[in-house]
């Protein structure tokens, strides 16, 4: 793409009101913008990001065989008050329409997939199964902050599971637990899956993900070498302690919550009566899970942990691109022709091979600050054609986490380059 | 994907409400299931149909060059009252947060991307650009109707496009228009674009576009060779005269609308006071246009066009799985082995090629009930395994838009399905 073509622009300065790393870096990179606190749209650059981090929640999702489906977020009052929700909790929008009706604007949606799941279970025939959307969500925050990770208005991957007893709830439990930490890891961060309450073989177990990042706002105690952690506000074990798991160190560490799944056992299922027939012809209540990933927020998360003095540092798996390729002016117009030809040539023969490539095409613009904005908006790698790497029948090659720049012949690159993303 | 692992199921009978035929068929297909009037959830066959839409609208957008973003629901009152629309769009649902601010939610949105863009456009070389979003809209319908073609909550693609001067957008304008007869092409329809209200070459312009099919609800003028139509409501032209653009015979046909483009002048760019510099220094306002598909209502005028007294019969670009894998059962247990060992290897060969395979796989449903639920869902093409077929080496052969079923040699099965899916 060519950058020239967008229209959504880097800014040269960041926003006063920026409460954090993310909230500065993503809208002066021109990954959102917003609307209001709390609200934002998100951009060419950032809609990329949050497709590809969604991209890999679907796919882990699917993995474990659960089933997308995408619900409403126009939601009945009756529901939220089948579950003493509609007053007591105090994030919920609510509307009413020009037939009086009462709706709630889905904050979750256990009050929709419950009974959803009821139309269609009978017998243990119909159990387990687990079914997932990617939607977004509205909460009404007294105050919002730190840019998209605490939002009025945020995307979520929410997955809610099924189950005839314990057993197997707590069997996939463990394997979403599992497919959870492939997802963090998969986006580049450190995870730990924190006890947020209670211990493993409780009822009501839950946990919580916590990315490690010294921009965190929670501080954990966690192993150094499993996903073992504990909530500092909820911890038995202290630092310096031995990982009750596997036996490592436990550090006291910060980080940012990036997702929570939860054994919600009937709590759901007895307020809508959701029951289904065993082998023996018994009715019992249905035992549900849930599991959640706020994607916008990860998204945000992501650039906390991943940035330096100049921009965002995106994982390649992340990131708008994967190239950005930057060609430099001259005073000889020849030379500009032939420099333009050439990142033109090589952008085509980049996308054709299904690489992702942003050319900075921008003619009025200085070298300086092309190379600021490929700091400021963090692709892996910035390959730049200027008359100096025409004289070499090279490209200069600098990947974004590295402060060193070096020639590679131009008969070399597009290797050079499959190799680089495969590594 | 194995029907026996599908949570969602379809319905013996049709739902007593249904006033259309696609509030009929997609509820009993098990494609969605209606949360409340005019609100549905997208259930895992309807959401792939949709996907698959919706991924169609985004291939033609880009080929635009239009640019896809993701605007909030939440808008500010503020924004409505410039455009002075606060009190005056009746389905507006509006909204009160604890902290006693006025939101709008999303039933259009010139009132997001209007100020969006304004932020980003200085002078005429920021301009011409194109930028569009797939999301979810609100509208409070007094009378919600006809399943998914008139909802509270819906999906839609809306794109707006932003210039310096008239015939820059009418250019747009007109590739946009023949990008939307692509879509709908692809999407199996035939379509109008039948003019709204007044002529070509008005500033105001504007185009509806007609599905034809039989049970549609308004009253078309349409040529009978190109593309050409007319709303009967606002018809200059009747039934037998020639066609303004062709020459071809107009006649007089049912359409559902599936989307419509506008030229909007400077109505929005006025009221938030768009202006770009020109090559003479000179303020100008930015001159709009905008182009909607509804892509749920899509999908719905979709079933409306392509059913029987059966069910669905999708076309294959659009269609949940390609193949529809019906495994009979015997009263042999050896047999039922046989029959389920050959279906098993032709589903894992099927999906192993990239070919989206629906396999009915229960056990303790009769081959009558099994083949009505084929005709129900309308996967384009029934294969079916059974004592019969492994006696002669072959699969059974049916098309949902044929009669007439036949056997194919299994060596040659994979062949002729590529051939069938290329046709």
């Amino acid at each position: 793409m060519k950058y020239s073509k967008l229209f959504s622009k880097t800014n040269k300065t960041a926003p006063a009101d920026a409460d954090c790393i993310n909230a500065k870096y993503l809208v002066q990179g021109g990954f959102v913008d917003q609307e209001m606190a709390g609200v934002y749209t998100w951009l060419p650059f950032g809609l990329r990001v949050l497709h590809k981090v969604e991209n890999i929640v679907r796919e882990e999702m699917n993995v474990l065989d659960a089933q997308e489906i995408f619900m409403p977020c126009l939601q009945p009052r009756e529901y939220w008050e089948t579950t003493k929700r509609w007053d007591s909790v105090d994030i919920l929008f609510k509307i009413k329409s020009q037939t009086e009706k009462d709706y709630a604007l889905g904050a979750t949606h256990e009050e929709v997939v419950t009974p959803l799941a009821q139309k269609f279970i009978q017998s243990y025939k119909d159990l387990p199964f687990a079914t997932y959307q990617i939607n977004t969500k509205f909460r009404d925050e007294l105050r919002a902050k730190s840019g998209v990770l605490r939002g009025r208005e945020f995307r979520m991957k929410d997955m809610y599971s099924f189950h005839t007893n314990l057993e197997d709830l707590n069997e996939f439990y463990a394997r979403a637990l599992q497919s959870y930490l492939k997802v963090f890891s998969r986006c580049g961060l450190q995870v730990k899956a924190v006890e947020a309450s209670g211990g493993i073989f409780t009822q009501n177990q839950s946990h919580e993900f916590q990315a490690l990042t010294s921009a965190g706002e929670d501080l954990i105690i966690a192993c150094e070498k499993c996903e073992f952690g504990q909530n500092s506000e909820v911890a038995t074990l202290n630092e310096g302690d031995k990982c009750p798991k596997c036996g490592g160190v436990l550090n006291k560490v910060k980080g940012i919550e990036v997702g929570n799944i939860f054994n919600l056992g009937t709590k759901y299922t007895d307020a809508f009566d959701v029951n289904f027939t065993d082998e023996n012809g018994e009715q019992k209540k249905v035992l549900m899970g849930c599991y959640g990933i706020g994607t916008s927020r990860l998204v945000g998360a992501i650039v906390e942990t991943f940035s330096d003095d100049k921009g965002i540092i995106w994982p390649k798996s992340v990131a708008p691109f994967q190239i950005h390729l930057v060609s430099l002016g001259s005073k000889d117009a020849t030379v500009v022709e032939q420099v333009n030809s050439t990142a033109s040539s090589l952008h085509d023969e980049l996308e054709s091979a299904g690489i992702e490539v942003l050319w900075d095409d921008r003619s009025d613009i200085s070298a300086g600050a092309k190379f600021a904005d490929v700091d400021l908006i963090g692709i892996p790698l910035r390959l730049v054609v200027s008359e100096k790497t025409l004289r070499e029948n090279s490209v200069e090659w600098k990947e974004r986490n590295s402060a060193e720049a070096k020639l590679i012949l131009s008969v070399d690159v597009i290797e050079s380059i499959k190799s680089f993303l495969r590594s």
